[in-house]
């Protein structure tokens, strides 16, 4: 087939290339937009038990569905064709065509507070952490206080499981956010020092993984910071070390954005070899199409060719 | 007209509204997008001297692009059709038909480092900062440093002159952060504490505005952190203050994204009524087109139909 | 899964729904882009042989590259990064990122040049046929003279032997039309009358298609005049027979275009509804995406999901 | 500026080189999409006017649109958030944004039918004509039996008078096409041969625009039939004539499509370089935008660069 077909055919090569490695690069997968609210949580937990997957970049509200699922507190098919007045009335929160109870929004919130308040008073010296450390601390609490039956489903759950780092380098600009706003505004009031993110902590960290990685994949579904913030772990490590050479050196990416609008959501991998961001474009593939349809596709089509080879893959085994 | 040349026309309408409203609202733009590289700069500098915006959220690559021409370090006209490993060679980095040179970016890089540093040592107690005194002091150093010829042109300088706070949510995933995480490095090899950005004193500080505010616009060029950023502190507010009817009163989107692949991006104004983050959805208009066309032809018509009416508006006076 | 993995699936529904209906609804599929050349050839087929098309209506390139296949000239696995000078001086000519050579193409159209004479002088009388009657003997000619094993894969060739109509209502718009006008051209250097492909003979044919039946479904693959084309069968029922509610009974469309440009090819099934075009829109879906990637996706489920209930499905058997 | 601004200003450089061209290259315009419904109808009917177009492409609606407007019949600015069935209950026909009362198209129909009547009365022999021809008769229509007022800015009676060619290749997929088909079952019934619209006829119409001239320019708003008529001239020529440098020499397109999708829509000049439909591809340019927001633009900025200039440019005048 020619087209998306065939650009769609073309990142599961990539895929299988890239784990078939014996480099064994170290994967990175950047998702946003609302893919957890649109029932993606099983496809990303099955990589990263499979190993297909090494680090995890993505948004606050990414990770806050997960959370929030991981309660008992549901996603449900809804519509587009509604009338929102209606909803707000009725305190039900619209994603596209899915709904979500605005109510239990709010019960989870109150568990975010209670956890960074917790995490606050663990910690002595500068109470600064990585948004990668505060996502880590949230696996662990969906292990101690999620529903049983929901754990194996969550993202944040397996990464904690098998330790794969989750950075949201802006996890203020999402309800996470908002419930360590609370935290903060509280703290602040009663004259204490609250928890601080601290997202040059992430970006150092990032780096180290890309450092000490001989070789790197990146996945991209959608653009925004995740897909930036991975890109730029390759400049970084030029800055920083004065390495020529940092690029990726395989990638896919799925996205509804085009390169016209000059945007780096829609730039294509050509553009990121003006900036080294990439080694060559030889084993980059860009496929258009919405990432509800072409990734769980890819992902079945890459465990499928490689079957057993997955078990031998090395986990990323780092101490950031 | 009909189409988007009628969605164009009714932005110029709904931004007449809100300037022209005797409560006051406050303003807010977020734009994403390589906005700066492409030639904005003056429009946005345009709207800030003109009191037709009062809060800008933006990312971290329109700040540092902004910057980088205030030390005379151009961007230049270039096209999508080259060889980018050539480009690579030359060192000249692609922003779609844009081009920068690398060199350059660098000499402005180290020029951030020191800044980070000299703020560092003005700072006692725990040195954390919001993106937007990052950013305010930046626009401080260009009134101090930059090209004397480049000021007016500059949003950050503007933006500090007319006290206009700039926030820039992911200010990690940018070419600021990437110095900032220089410093980091630095500091922490030499077993120093570097200066910390906190973003969620960010979301403290836009959190009053909105608080304060007794109406609010919002205009979105693009999507991603900025446009979620702004549409939150509705939510924000809800939250923390227990305000039912926090939603934005008037406001506008330029965009290229489109609802349908259920991203916040490209999320209409409707679906924004549900999570009550608008009032209602009558001052409300989304239009699909290039913002490098769109925004400048709405601007442009705003001065001309609003005139000497705009010097009486009232510029934010609020200390954060 | 929300989003358009979820429209895609709701396609599925309702195509499942017009195949059950007991009316036997007529299924009209228009289908416009270079689907042929893309490899989606033996999905038309399929659907063709399994019951699952009534009435087709595509551009004539889209049955010009079918023919041309049959002969044994092929489509290649190209690319869209390449010197389109070189191909030129080449005789390569490209789509997207498939190739074929021009050399075969003449071979095809020197075919269909003598098709056009051999047609003209079986006529007597007015020498006016519509393009169905024009494609019918298309498909008759691969019977005749096509490679043996490319009829099977080849969609005029279905069409011809299972009695489906084809109509490309631009047919003049095609390689075909090229092929008929250097047939007109030597034809009227002659001074002799040339064969006429009567478009509004076929407007008058597929009316004939809808006024007899109890129920439609309707299929779009893009937009264009294949689209607009079945669009208007359920207008012009209403124009020539004055019949109130002629509006088509199911439908779903897949498309990358949207509807805020305002042209047909983007309109929603809602919009259709203002022109009676179809009777109310709970059993039509629209889904964005590219077609080679979902519409083998639906076929192949509802493939799945009927079984042999399809064999029992009465044919369109009309005399026209 | 960059990016689509950019583009937008190359249109503007394309199009006043090819009107400067001492070669007097003939100018061909295709626009699809609901143009005329939109408001577009004075910026055609000024080109005309003043010599910046020589020969039309277009679809059967938008020269429909034209026809209704002429007899004072209009398009009324609607909404896209409306109740369709009301509409349909109310016999308002939306498109998009844009309303029409469907009575009024029912009285210009019958208009159309009895031209149809009168044209093949005045036939003698074979009754065939073009839609180039059958388009002249409406502009003489218009004249004779329009609104005086609607005159000036109709582009059927602006062609019509300085003898600017219209095609509208696939006539019969329009309310045009309707009428015509009301007059050919009339006819049929009756027993007589009804007025044929021969198609081919018009491709060897315009392949002798295309023969005769020494340069063409091409303009594309939007894609489909227009665009690929127009495209296919050049390929027409070399397979009727064998002569291989028969590439259009400047052009630009405005499109919201792209080219990943594999249609002829959405394609580049570049692919059409492969076909040799385009000389070379220096003198040709895509903008991605609205033509609603993008083409006005374009001629004001062509008519302030060229000024008098335009008085001098010869119009085609050739015997079809």
């Amino acid at each position: 087939m020619s087209f998306q077909a065939r650009t769609l055919s073309m990142c599961v090569e990539v895929y299988v290339k890239m784990l078939s490695d014996s480099d064994n690069p170290v994967i990175f997968l950047g998702f946003s937009g609302a893919m957890i609210p649109a029932g993606m949580k099983k496809v990303i937990s099955t990589i990263v038990k499979e190993r297909m997957v090494d680090v995890i970049v993505t948004t606050g509200a990414n990770a806050y569905h997960d959370f929030v699922e991981s309660l008992g507190f549901y996603h449900y098919k809804g519509s587009p064709h509604v009338d929102d007045s209606e909803l707000r009335r009725l305190m039900i929160d619209r994603i596209y065509d899915t709904f979500v109870d605005e109510e239990c929004l709010q019960k989870a919130d109150s568990k975010i507070v209670a956890l960074a308040e917790k995490i606050r008073e663990s910690l002595s010296g500068l109470p600064a952490i990585s948004s990668r450390e505060f996502l880590f601390e949230l696996g662990r609490f969906i292990d101690e206080e999620g529903l049983e039956e929901e754990k194996e489903s969550s993202f944040l759950w397996n990464c904690w499981k098998y330790k794969v780092p989750v950075f949201a380098p802006a996890l203020n600009d999402s309800s996470i956010g908002l419930s360590l706003t609370k935290h903060y505004a509280d703290f602040v009031q009663r004259g204490l020092t609250p928890l601080i993110i601290d997202p040059i902590k992430d970006n150092f960290e990032i780096y180290k993984i890309k450092r000490d990685a001989k070789k790197t994949g990146v996945i991209y579904i959608g653009g925004g910071v995740p897909k930036n913030y991975i890109q730029q772990t390759a400049y970084l490590e030029r800055s920083l070390l004065g390495i020529e050479n940092s690029g990726h050196d395989y990638g896919f990416q799925i996205t509804t954005d085009r390169p016209e609008w000059g945007g780096l959501s829609g730039c294509t991998f050509k553009e990121s070899l003006s900036w080294g961001k990439i080694k060559d474009d030889r084993n980059f593939v860009t496929c258009y199409c919405d990432a509800t349809i072409a990734f769980p596709l890819i992902v079945k089509a890459v465990l499928e060719r490689m079957g057993e080879k997955l078990k031998s893959r090395k986990r990323l085994n780092i101490n950031l």
